[in-house]
Parts: structure tokens; C-alpha cells; sequence
């Protein structure tokens, strides 16, 4: 455990039985006050159960937050991502990495608001969450004290787990007695599974591990088409009705669920120096990165395009990584943001079993003029005899190349 | 026309209506010897008629090259291409873009064979393959003349060419007559369709357009599972039959197109400055691509993965600008070489849809290690402890950040 | 030339006798209006005889424009480029190249208040000077019509340019009867020297061509010891004097010339394909240069100086290559200009013969905090045992990759 | 200190009082044999002593490894490092960095040999030393235990240390027993000095600190003119001699002092997290890497050269951190080594007070074609028509940008 005092720590406290035991923990190993933090990003869990049980296990009812942050989470969060087109190893959509600054911010808000010395959270000693969310308290509030019960205790099995929250009268439901077959996270933008059963990467995951999406096999037999529509970057509608950020995400899972939309089986590079295997169900977050990268492909000029192509996968890593508090993301968002201005218009796709197809895009800021493609003569910015000119220069170092090959016989 | 005297030209002949009156004209128009090159990359044409027809054309028989490319073409263009995870655009597979090095190679191969002084492409004035020929001729014979006809000649309509073809005895068949509704280039790895009726990208693509794949909805209700196996970072087998480069491309391509694989509507950005709306089917690149990507993420390393990440788009983008010999792709090729010593193994895969799900990779090169992620203590490589550190000293600058923020109240 | 007719046009006029010749080209050829358009962007020449001259050649009073825009030119293109540390291939301060947009859109907008259909440079077919012009053009006024007349006239030698400045009454400076030696470009950034004697890389560029910088040689023997104070990545003062932006570039230009600071003998690659020899002189520029790193180097965070490290090279090509008015350059310098927020300080620099040392700098905004690099104990933010675990698992993946070859014997 | 059991050890011993002290603790602590492995990288002491005093505190000869490793230093690490013109944070030439990679690779071969469990460094655990060597170590051998004293033991000022040489017996030179002004490091490459005294970033450094290079002011009057041969990216020669890579080096080294060449004196950015100051002397470093670029400048073409421009600050920040033996700087030496197949040829260079001037390179790699710039007409492969069509296509999507603003009224 950390050697510094602690008086009050905030807690990001989800109602589960872990994260009651490591409450009880807090009170009992640093002797401190606990702030129960609870935040409904979306993970379909209902949060009053969680200021009933904070309230049982002895937190005082100043001190419990309970807070719904799925239109701050989408607006501010996930939204900066999609306009970065940001995809982790060209497949993950960051679904978990992107909730964590959120939370982080929030406790550090909280911490600042009741005047506690530290913050605690309930990730693993293994994985990126920690990573995450301690960049993020650090980075807001640098002389904080960060509590990580994973790394610091020495209950070492489930079964010690158990024992101390029986040992604590901390309630424990039936099913939380054994190990969980894998561990789960969710939010409003995707559900992740991971370890236990599903870490033979060779292995297919088992069925009963989606809880998100249908299977595209289960899906309906015939397409569905939507209309999103975009406003400076941002998906802003589906089908002509306008909803708000979060309103939106939610009518694209259900879209997406409903058409076996957005399961990922992945390897991946965890931040902390080993690959792990994770399940991520994202169905409205697939569908939104699809039409997002559609809409551009009218409204962005090339030379744009192409420079946020290539910062992509960078903004992706520091997200991952979690330095979404850093100069670097803040800087590469500056220039992503700029790129969005006229990312205005609308995206039509058919999803269908498991796929999103884009199939017509419209914008008043399209710079696709049909007169500049067709085949026949007439448009007045380009003339063919150009080409030669372009070609030609183009060709010139590597023309020079040549000869210095044939020169020297090389 | 270019003002260069011209002897002997090598023209890229396909056996249609376009390339035999460019046959003609350049006879007309030069007055120079044709030699005709006739290449099967796989676009699913017989040749032999084209060498009919160029006899026709007043070919002599030493002049008429038809050559089977189609092995040479995956296994030293696609490849190696697929090996970069090369994608344009974030989505295009770049199918035209790498068809168009290996002909200009073998047409200046042949010119230098048969002692020409001139090559000749069919492709139109505003598009980016006149770029990727000339490119490429001039990167491997800096003293050639180049001559690009439809930059040149004064046919400025189909029923001039119609008339000149007529005019010239040129056999035309009956449903050449009329404009086509769209054009179309084929290859062993895709197919694409685009101009007029395909150019308002706000317009679905007509179901007609497609010649290579099934729609989705027609595709079987079943999944197909298949394991491809990989060397080196190249495909080698499927279900564990050893195939040829073409024969695995071959046989992928007939799995893909029978579950709705590959399809795909784009506006993408040309390389000489217009956007274009381009309809494109590749089938078996499609999952070739999903699978590479599979086995690379249980063999390579995290720093070589998110190297290769950040520059596959520049990679990408130096393809379809027609930059293939060049010292920079040679460059890349050399980093992304490298890193596919190890990209050994077996991919699983299941087909359907539209959709390719990876649902099992193996390798003995695997550096996912199950006892470095189970949740559970035991592994020695990673303390939990360690992690602190870790987080601690990546926090430090930005603590140092938020510190200098409250001493300035910034 | 150009087939457009052209009614009225907006010539980038020097003075000079080449501009003059191509003043007259203009009304001779196009007979059209010619507006002229004199900077002063510091290029050391007075602007009245140009007025005169014009007068001369019978342009109306109204259409002479004749402009300081020595403050715009620092202020809006000189910083903005220095904030980024960008560099051309490693050493060119791009004094040449950061001059023609400014000019380009000064063109552009006395077109546009004159009528004008036209503009027209005086920059020759082989240089990149016509590109970074006409691609201001293009980017501000795109259907304008461009007068390039280096690429247009059939002047083929020195001679027959005198023979037309003959012919049409153009006064003739003794001097400039005979070929120059080479050709010079100045501003208030940088004077560059270029062609003919110069062209040999091998040789020795010869004293009597630079005119901006005494020689290292002939420099004093006594250092002088100068402190700049920077505002939000731009300079701002010298020695504790505030001075406008081209008011402290002025007297760096100074200080620099008088200890040989800043000549550059330059090997570089041409956007237009091929390489040139320059001879450069940036006095006040290489220490600007050097100056604004070293503020950097205390106020920026490691993230964001890495970040800038890597894409300052991209940005420089654009502005060699000409695209200042292009997304992807306000991109980047919307990325650039976040992270100058805090680039506020004074920097000492000690310049001596040729080179420019920091001995010292300073800033309210210092990240450098000397408690945390002391050897000694104390500093709460740094613990040594953080060092351990954030090496391990920096090392994990390096290790897992070591246990693989051990494993396979690789 | 480590929880490990060791039998055997191998110590980076440099004959010093501190790697003395640390020999002695190994002993006392760890009761393990210990290796000493000293080398010669270059840092110009003699290495002999170092066997004495190792054999003065128990030390069996077989375990004494004295070596020197000055030619495998500069061929394999510096040279590899100077193709790729690394430079970290825009100035430093990572003379500590890249000498540390060799000492942890021969350090694991000898624990090879020698049977030996564990390796250590007297780095301390705040500096970027520490990180290096043990990276090194991991990488080459996954299973060894690492001892890093400074960051493990109790001794916690400079009287504790000198406490403990006197209890055991360790001979303390006298000008050993009070706190160094300031810390050194050297090797061929450079020397670094850094903490204490030169820790105030405002202070000019005293000139005492100096041990390598003349001042500038001190440096003759007239200039040193050399001639660099290069063949494939290394320097290979001096003034026509042939020189081994540490004998030209060494001579590099001369001519640098001699000439005040290569003092640096730069705050940068630490990875593990704080910024320090460090006075760098890279005398023939800071020629080499001039001469290096003018050399390239001649025989890279524009497309390999600005790849690894862009690439050059990714490899030396890999470099700097630590992962020399990584894939990823594996990969990127791959592209780099590419490039340098024709980078062969001389460079003439005027060395002065400081300066290092080019004045000429030649190269029978020339790319540089004289018949192609200069500015007559006459060059076949460079049409100034051609000039017209190529800004036009490039200038395509501005203009289309353009009349999307105008259309629009943005």
C-alpha cells in the first residue's frame, strides 16, 4: 500500500461486490473517509442500488455521487475520437480507453469538491484501465494520492475476496460466490469480454458471451437503410430526426444490435508490455465510424484527408494509452477539429447481418463536382494536356534515378 | 501528340474496341511498327483473340506478346503490398493501383527485348493510371517515349471513335457501339466500376454493376469457415492445402464472391486532383487483408505493429499515386520486410455475409503468452508492483504540467 | 501562351529590368491593362524608381500599387513558420519560399479591387518560385488566369531580351546588359543566390557573392552576447526592447550579418524534380532559429515537442512546395500554435563568428524544475523505485520477444 | 534491492570509486562473485588500472574482462545511428545513448560465458542510464536479474559512500572524497556533463566544465579545410587517407577540438519524465553529421531523402530511450540502410571556430545533373511547358476548395 495518509479518498464505485470490497477495504487499511462515486456512462445498470448499498456500508449521503454522464461522455469524448477516425492495431474502436478520462475527471472534480487527498479505483494491476485512469488523476491534480487496492492488497484468490467481504457483512449475490467466466466492461459505446475462457486466442468465443449485439446469423434477413446526418464532424441525426449525442449513439446500438452489428474478436498490444484477447461489441460505434469517414470522403479536401490518415493511428495510441489529459492529444485534436469544419451533410448506409454499407452521401460542402470527373471534355479546371505536364515532373527524379542506374551500369 | 519521332512502340493491347483503334492510329498517325502486349493478370479474359486480332490489325506474329502474369503479379506486387497492410483512404485495397507497375515493367522489358523506342497505355487523360504507366515506364527507361493517346488524339467523342474504327475496318461488336454505362477494370485481385451512371455518389450503385461478387443478401445463410495459412507474412495455404500466390488468390477470390465478400462504394481522392466515385469488388484481398492483419497480431511486436500502422497510409498512398519504383516504396518494402520474418501461422476465419470474422489464430511464433495475462498472481515476468512505477514515471511531465497550471492559475 | 483573353492583369513588378520586359510583353502580346504590384518585403531596394519606371512604360497612376508589407510578411507568414522549427531538408530556413504566398495573395487582392482577370509573375520554368505563385493564385481566386511568361514567350537568350527591351524604348542599366552571374532573391528573411557559376556543387561558392553577411572570418573577434524574449512562440524583443516583428527581425538581420551568421551552402531537392544548387544567407533567421528552440526547450512538454519534432519536416515541404494556403498547412499550424501557448521567456545566446550558442534561458513558464533532477533524495514526485517498474514493463515486450528466439532458437 | 538469489555477476566496472563501492556492495550484499567487464569505448582513460584495482578487491583474474571495443563502438552503432542523421529534440547527437546498447550486449555475452545470473550498472535512478542498460539487458537475455545499487541500496549522500570505501577498505583518491562539481560522461563519441553546477538552465556554463573541444574563441584564426570520403553511408576516409571507423573517428575528434567544434549546451527532455541540462562536446560528431547531409544531398533522391527526414526523429527518440534493440529500430534501420547504397562520394568541409562549413561534395552518384537546372534551354528531359500542367493538377483540389468557398460565401 501507498506509505502517504490519507483522510478522504474517492472512490469510483460501481455497486458490484469488488468494488463494495475494496469500499470496505479503504475504511478499514487507511482508516479514511470514503467518497462513493457512481457514474451512469451508459452500461445499462441501474445506479440507485448503488447509493442503497454505499448507504449500508456506512458512507454518509453527502458523500455518495451519483451522476448520469452519458451526453457529456458522448459529446465531449466520443465524439473528438470519431472525428480523428482514431482505430487501435486498425481494428479496436477504443471503446473502454475512451471512458476512462471521463471518470477520472469527474473524481478528480469530486476529490476537489469535498476536499480528499486521494481517489481510488477498482482496475487490475495487469491491464490499461489502471494506466488510464491514474494519467488522468495525475494530470488534473498532481499532488493527489492514488489508490490502486489491486496492486497493493493481499487478497489473492476469489476465495480471499470472499472471506474479507463476509468477514465485512458485505452482502454477496449468488451468483459472485465463484470466479466469473470472463471479465466485462460496458458503456454506451461498446461492451468488452475478456480473460478466463476466452484468453486462448486460438479458441472460438463462446456464444454466451455476447450481450450486445445478435449474432449476424440471427439478424434479419432483410437490410435496414438509415440516413445519419453530420454537422461539422459530428453525427447530429438518423433519419432526419435530430437527437442529442447520447440519444444518437443509442438509436445506432439498437440499430446495430439488431443487425449483428459491430463484434470484434482481437489480439491486442496492451500499453502495460503484453498482448491480451479481448471480445468488444461496438455496434453503434461501427456503424458511426463508417458513415463519419463517409461523409468526409465529399466534404474533405485530399490533402486533409490524407494528413489525418497518417495521425490516425498516433491519436489512437495516446487514447489507448491514456494521454487523452496530454499536450500531444490536444494538439493533434486542434488539427483534426480544424480539418471538421465542413463535415456537414448526410450518409445513407444498409446494414445488414453483421455489415454497414455505405450507399449514398450528399453534403452542401461537397467538393465532388461531377462536371471534373466525367470522361467527356468540357470541364474547364482540367485539360487532359495537363496530365503530361504532372506526369512528367513527377517522373522527373525518378527519370534521373534511372540514368544514373544505366550510367553505371548498376 | 508528342513531337518525337517514333519507330517502334510497345502498346498495353487488351484485344477490345478502345485499344485496337489506338492500335490503328498509332499505325496512322506514327507510322511506326506496333508490338502489341497482351498480359493475363487475371481479369478473366481469354487472350487468344486479342492475338487473332492483332494479326487482323496487320500484327506481325513476332510482335504479339501474350504472357500469363498472373503468378509474378500476386506473388511480387500484391503480396508484398498486403504484407504493408496497405489501405487508401482507410478503405480501398488499392486493386487497379497495383495491377498497373508489373505491366509497365514488362511492356518496357519488351521494348527493350524488341528494340522499341516508345510504349503506349490506353488509359484516359483524367484518371490515375495514365500516372501509375508513365511512372513507371520512366522509372525503368528514362529515355522513352511515352505516348498516351487519349491525352493526344482529336477523337473527342464515342462516335468518332466509332467512325475511326469503321473508317479503319476495325471489327466492332454490337454492344460496343454505344457508350458503356460505366467503365471497368478487372484483375486477379478486384474489379472496379466507375463513370456515368456510377457517378452521383448520392445514387445507390444499380445492382448490375456488380460482375464479381454475390450481394450479400444472395450469399448462402450459412457461414464458411476457412484457415489460411501464412509464411513470412504471405498466404500459403487454405484448410491446409499448399497453393500457389495465384491459385490462393484464385481460390479465395471464389470463396469471397460466393458469401458477398468484398464489396465496396467509395469517393476517393486522385492523385491528379479531382474526387471520383469508384465502385469496387475484391473478393478475395478482402479477407486476405482481415487474415493478415489476425496473424500479425499474435507474431509481431507491439513497436514493429504500430510502426508498420503509422506508415501504411503513407505506403498506401505511394501505390495508388503510382510511386512503386521508387526509392522510398523500396524503402518501406525493406521496413515492412523485416518485420514479417515471423509471420508465421494459421488463420480462422468464418465467411458471411458481406462479413469476415476472425475466429482463431495460432502460431509457434506467438508472443501471446497466457501466463503473462490471467488475472491471477504466478507469472514472473509482470509484478503487479511494477506497474506503479510505470504509471508513476509516465505521469511525471504531466504532473510537472498540471503543477505549472495551479502555480499560475492557468 | 495562354489561349484566355485577358482584359486586365496584375503584374508582381520589381523595377527591374526583367519585369519591365515583361511588362511590356504583356501589353504587346495580350493587350491587355497591366496593374503593377511593388512589395517591399525587406528586399533592400527602394520602391519609388519602380513607381517611376512604371510611370514610364505607361501604366496609369491608378494602377500602381506599391506597398510595405515588411510587418505582415514577419508577423503573418516569417513567426507562424518559425513557431513550427521548420526546417527543409534539415538546414533551409525557407527564406524564399515564405515570401510568395504573401505575395500571391496581395496579387490577388488588388485583382480583385482592380477587376483584374489576370496575374503574372516573373519566376522562371524550372524553379519552384512558379508554383508557390500560382498555387496562391489558384488557392484565392480560382478561376483566375495566370501569365507566366518565362514559360510563354519565345525570348530564348539574353541577347533577345535586351533586343526587346530595345525595341520597346526600356531603359537599360550598363550592368545589366551581359548575363548576371547568377540570380539573387532577398527579403527580409533571407537573400538567396542561385545558377550559373554558382551550379557546380564541388566548387566553392565565391566571396563576391554574398551581400548579406560578412564572412565568419571577417567577423569580430569578440563574441556579442544578446538576449530575445519570446510571447506565445514569437519573438518580441532584444536586449529588453520590444520591437514590431519586422522591427526585430530587422536588427537581428544585423547582428546577425556582423558575425557572420547564417550563410547555408545548399544542395536540395526542387518540388519541380530536380536538384539546385543555392547559396543562401539567413542572418537574423538562423538565430531566430536557434533562439526559439531553446525557449522551446524549457515551456514545451515532451509530448508536444516530440510531436512538432516529427511533423516539422511535413510542414516545411509544404511551404518549400508552395501549399500555404492549404488545409493541411492551417492544420498543422493550428496544431503548431497550441502548443505555443506557453512559449513565453527570454533566451541568451552568445554569437560569434558564424555560430549562435545559448548560454542561457528563462521563463515563468519553466518546466524544468531543478528539484526533480538533482542526484540528491527529496523529491516527493520522483521515487527511484518508480525507475524499476516502469523499465520492466517498458521491457516486457522486448523480453517476450528475447523468450521467443530462445525458445525457437531463432 | 532485488529479492532475487545471485551466484554470479557481471559489473559494468569502470576502475572509479563509485563502480569500486558498488563492487564491494555486490560482495557484502548479494554474496556473489562478481565479473568485472571494463571497456574501452573510447572515453580515454587508461583501462589497466581498472585490472588492478579489481584484483585489489578480490577480483579472480578469469573474471576480469578488460576490452576494447573503440572499432565495433563506432561501426556497428555510430555509424548505423549517422546514416539515419539522428538527432534528439533537434540538437543532440545521442553520444551517451548509443554507447550504451554495446555495454549492456558484451556485459549479457560475458554472463553468457561466464555462467553469470545477474548483471549491473552504476547508472542512477533518476537519468535515461539506467534505462538503457537494462532494456540491453532484457533484451538479450529475458531471464537475467538485473542489480541497479543506486536505486537499491541505502546509501543516500556522498559521506555514506565515502564511509563505506573506508569500512571497506576501497583506496579513495583525494579529490574523490568531496561531491563532483558535476557529472561526466564520455566516450568516442562525446562528452556529456551534467547536475550540480550546470543544473540552473539561465547560467551560462562555467568554462572549466570543458574538457574536449577548444572554445571557439580559442580555436585558430584561419580555417581547417578536410575532405570526408564516404562509400555507402559510412565515412571511409580524411583528406584521401583510408581510416579504420574509430581511427577516423578519433581524427574527426582532432580537427573538431582543435577548431572549437561541437559544444552544445541544451535543456532536454528525459524518458523517464523530468527535463535536465546537459553540456554536450561532439566534436567529430558535429562534422560528421554535417558532412553526412552534404554528401546526401548529392546521391539521395528527393523521395528517400524527405522519408527519412521525417523518419529521423522517431529513430533517434527510440535511440535516446533505450530501444537499440528493438524491432522497431531494427525496421527503421532497415529502410534507413536502403537509402544509403549510393550515398558514396567526398565532401569538402571548412572548419572554423565553431563552424562547420560544406564547400563542395562530389559524387560519382551524382544526381545532381547540371544540364537540368540551369536556366537556359536545351535540357531534354526538363520541358518548362511541362511546368504549366503540373502546378495545374496540383493546384486542382485549391481551386475546387476555392469555388466551394465562393459558392458557399464562407
Amino acid at each position: 500500500m501507498t506509505d502517504k495518509r490519507v483522510n478522504k479518498v474517492v472512490l469510483a464505485y460501481s455497486g458490484g461486490l469488488d468494488t463494495s470490497i475494496i469500499l470496505k477495504w479503504l475504511q478499514t487499511t487507511y482508516g479514511c473517509e470514503v467518497v462513493t462515486f457512481t457514474a451512469d456512462l451508459g452500461q445499462g445498470e441501474e445506479l440507485e442500488p448503488a447509493r442503497k448499498k454505499a448507504e449500508l456500508l456506512g458512507i454518509k449521503p453527502q458523500n455518495i455521487f451519483i451522476e448520469d454522464l452519458r451526453e457529456e461522455f458522448v459529446r465531449d469524448y466520443v465524439f473528438p475520437m470519431f472525428r480523428a477516425n482514431a482505430v487501435y492495431e486498425g481494428v479496436y474502436l477504443l471503446g473502454t480507453s475512451i471512458a476512462r478520462p471521463l471518470i477520472a475527471k469527474r473524481q478528480i472534480e469530486i476529490a476537489e469538491m469535498t476536499g480528499a487527498d486521494a481517489v481510488c479505483h477498482g482496475a487490475t494491476g495487469k491491464g490499461n484501465d489502471q494506466v488510464r485512469f491514474e494519467l488522468g488523476y495525475y494530470a488534473l491534480k498532481p499532488d493527489v494520492t492514488v489508490i490502486a487496492p489491486w496492486r497493493e492488497w493481499d487478497l489473492r484468490s476469489r476465495e480471499q475476496l470472499i472471506a474479507f467481504a463476509e468477514q465485512h457483512q458485505i452482502p454477496i449475490a449468488k451468483d459472485k460466490r465463484g470466479e466469473a467466466p470472463f471479465s466485462v466492461d460496458a458503456n454506451l459505446l461498446h461492451t468488452s469480454s475478456e480473460g478466463k475462457v476466452l484468453e486462448d486466442p486460438a479458441q472460438e468465443v463462446p456464444d454466451y458471451v455476447f450481450s450486445r449485439t445478435l449474432s449476424p446469423e440471427e439478424a434479419p434477413d432483410t437490410p435496414t437503410v438509415i440516413t445519419i446526418g453530420f454537422e461539422r464532424g459530428d453525427a447530429v441525426s438518423i433519419d432526419g430526426e435530430a437527437l442529442s449525442p447520447a440519444g444518437l449513439l443509442t438509436k445506432l446500438n439498437d440499430l446495430g444490435r439488431d443487425n449483428g452489428i459491430g463484434r470484434l474478436d482481437l489480439v491486442e498490444n496492451r500499453f502495460v508490455g503484453m498482448k491480451s484477447r479481448g471480445m468488444y461489441e461496438t455496434p453503434g460505434g461501427t456503424i458511426l465510424g463508417v458513415a463519419h469517414r463517409a461523409i468526409e470522403s465529399i466534404t474533405l479536401d485530399r490533402g486533409a484527408a490524407h494528413l489525418k490518415d497518417e495521425l490516425a493511428p498516433r491519436y489512437a495510441e495516446l487514447i489507448y494509452n491514456g494521454f487523452w489529459f496530454s499536450p500531444e492529444r490536444e494538439m493533434l485534436q486542434a488539427l483534426v477539429d480544424k480539418s471538421q469544419e465542413t463535415v456537414t451533410g448526410t450518409v445513407r448506409l444498409k446494414l445488414y447481418k453483421g455489415g454497414v454499407h455505405v450507399i449514398g452521401r450528399e453534403s452542401p460542402y461537397s467538393l465532388y463536382d461531377q462536371d471534373l470527373v466525367t470522361f467527356e471534355e468540357g470541364a474547364v479546371a482540367y485539360d487532359h494536356r495537363d496530365a503530361a505536364g504532372f506526369i512528367k515532373l513527377n517522373a522527373l527524379r525518378l527519370r534521373t534515378l534511372a540514368q544514373r542506374k544505366k550510367k553505371l551500369g548498376m
